[in-house]
């Protein structure tokens, strides 16, 4: 198929300001291009990154803004040059849908590094238009940032893996922290937190859980299969893990010290960021050093890594734990989250949703 | 040979309490033991954590203290089962001289990174005796510590490099950082980083040294050889430096800003700091994340890498640029070196001093 002949509208829930709340908004969509995937959206995460966006908190927000990168939803016209999809089939959309091609990050299967990549939403694409995300209708994606979704994983549990699941996947891969017997530990259990926690034990790891709180021992350590829960102003407890972790993914978004951490890395171990927190992060360099101990961050993944990472989910069986909620919910929704009140993540669903009202 | 018959005197010259002041000091060594090496001292190197440690910077100094850790000396007398040297061997010995020989980094010859380690000064001993180190007539030292000087180097240009010298090799040996073409970044001009500069020349990078003033940059590009010279607070300069370094070797001992660095660096880039710094440093995750930056830091070098980057200076014919002074010259030369006003190292010329006035 070709290009309509003319453009199309969806309506979506988009911010109109910083104060994030989102309501109905209709916006016209491109046609669909050679190289572009039409979709209409089953339903879409909610992710941390969301509230930042949404409320300006890095002051990079423009208006109207539909949010939402974790989007699962059906194929319903291909552009004429596109080959890795038909109509029909159940495909996701994550945080970046355009990058330049022609860099060392594109070159290499990074390009969500690349300096030029498009976001999902709160950008402006190739065509000149602001992007859109998922809490829409439909959505028009460059068949490169299109990935398939296995056979037989549920949508909705899905949506989550697409941010939250290779967020976490991703450095593991890349820091070859892939291997049976590692012992890791997960800091904060929220959306991407509960996908580590999974994905490290389906790995062959040791997983600790750090947490603020002993509010969500139980569910770690008997839901998700963590093997430890450290409570982190518990000094005798911190004392005893301490040098013992090949890695922390610390997923934590808002500022939080992070010498307590470091401290329980062994030597070359690794502390990955994996939360945008725009207060500065302190640290004393001989907590660093005399450890060749690192503080890396990464951020989401490839959509080679996205690829892969649904498919070890797929084989491994794995999937979120998430609260399903319609369209018109999605500003309380969005104030739990902020609260850190959900198990563990929300999923709109978009198609069971009425959006224009 | 074994131990002698009595405990032997030597004379240092020691610091007394944080004024950092050092004066002449008589103290016991031990006797030569089975494993141990004595010591003639011929020179020793002035590092800046000299400084910190006489004046009590870390909070942990120990009075009387003599400093001195890049020490080079000629071998007098061998224990029984010592077989590595021989009297009238020139050797070296650098920061550490005990580790426990027992823990995961002591086992993969990291023994560096021992929790366990003694330092060659201003710690305790197995036999409980405070450590002592080059600044002194003579030294006993476990023959593990204890690393050969390959014949022809000179004594004084080599002494820097059992600190200085390893701090850098290490580094870019362990973090996969030998190959040639690589764009390195040396961040300060002292005595590690201008062998950060030759010796990465050495490997085929291409070297910019980054510095707060232009105060060095005829040295830097004529005499050490660096392909670019960037002072810091020159926003175009380093706006046309940013996201291209593979590495930046940060020595810089004092607090100061990071970020300016890390935007320097290009995808999977590292920051690796030598310096202790006990104010903590800082940055916003988002500029490691979004290019899955690290902040890592090295301490020394194991003796194994020791031992190779003084086969590797001797093989590139690399040597350090030095200031020789004597004993009674050592206040001044410390004064000098808090100012950064000595091209690049002071050693001392120990055996050639009246230790005892």
């Amino acid at each position: 198929m070709g290009s309509l002949e003319a453009e199309r509208t969806t309506t979506g829930w988009a911010a109109r300001d910083p104060s994030g709340i989102l309501s109905p908004y209709t916006y016209t969509l491109r046609n669909t291009g050679p190289e572009d995937v039409f979709i209409k959206v089953t339903c879409c995460g909610i992710c941390h990154t969301d509230i930042h966006q949404t409320k300006n908190d890095l002051g990079m927000s423009n208006y109207p803004m539909v949010p939402g990168h974790e989007v699962v939803g059906e194929v319903v016209e291909v552009g004429s040059d596109v080959t890795k999809f038909r109509v029909g089939d159940v495909v996701g959309v994550g945080c970046v849908v355009g990058c330049c091609r022609s860099c060392r990050p594109c070159d290499t299967d990074n390009e969500q590094y690349c300096l030029k990549k498009i976001w999902s939403y709160n950008d402006v694409y190739n065509d000149g238009k602001p992007t859109q995300g998922g809490f829409a209708g439909s959505m028009v994606v460059d068949q490169k940032f299109v990935v398939k979704i296995p056979d037989g994983m549920n949508p909705e549990q899905v949506a989550p893996l697409l941010c939250a699941g290779v967020t976490v996947y991703s450095p593991l891969r890349h820091f070859g922290l892939m291997e049976s017997g590692l012992r890791g530990g997960i800091l904060g259990l929220g959306g991407v937190g509960h996908m580590g926690v999974k994905i490290a034990k389906a790995m062959g790891h040791h997983v600790t859980v750090i947490s603020s709180s002993d509010k969500k021992k139980v569910e770690a350590l008997e839901h998700l299969g963590a093997d430890e829960y450290l409570v982190s102003s518990d000094a005798e407890g911190m004392q005893k893990v301490a040098e013992s972790l090949d890695y922390i993914i610390d997923t934590v978004p808002v500022f939080h010290p992070l010498e307590p951490y470091i401290s329980l890395l062994k030597l070359d171990g690794k502390l990955i960021l994996t939360g945008v927190i725009n207060t500065p992060l302190q640290f004393v360099s001989p907590m660093i050093m005399l450890g060749r101990k690192a503080i890396t961050g990464s951020f989401i993944g490839s959509m080679k890594e996205t690829e892969e990472m649904l498919n070890f989910c797929k084989e491994k069986d794995l999937s979120s734990m998430i609260e399903v909620v319609k369209m018109d919910y999605v500003n309380t929704a969005m104030e739990r989250l902020e609260k850190n009140d959900v198990r563990y993540r929300f999923v709109v669903d978009v198609a069971g949703s009425k959006l224009d009202q």
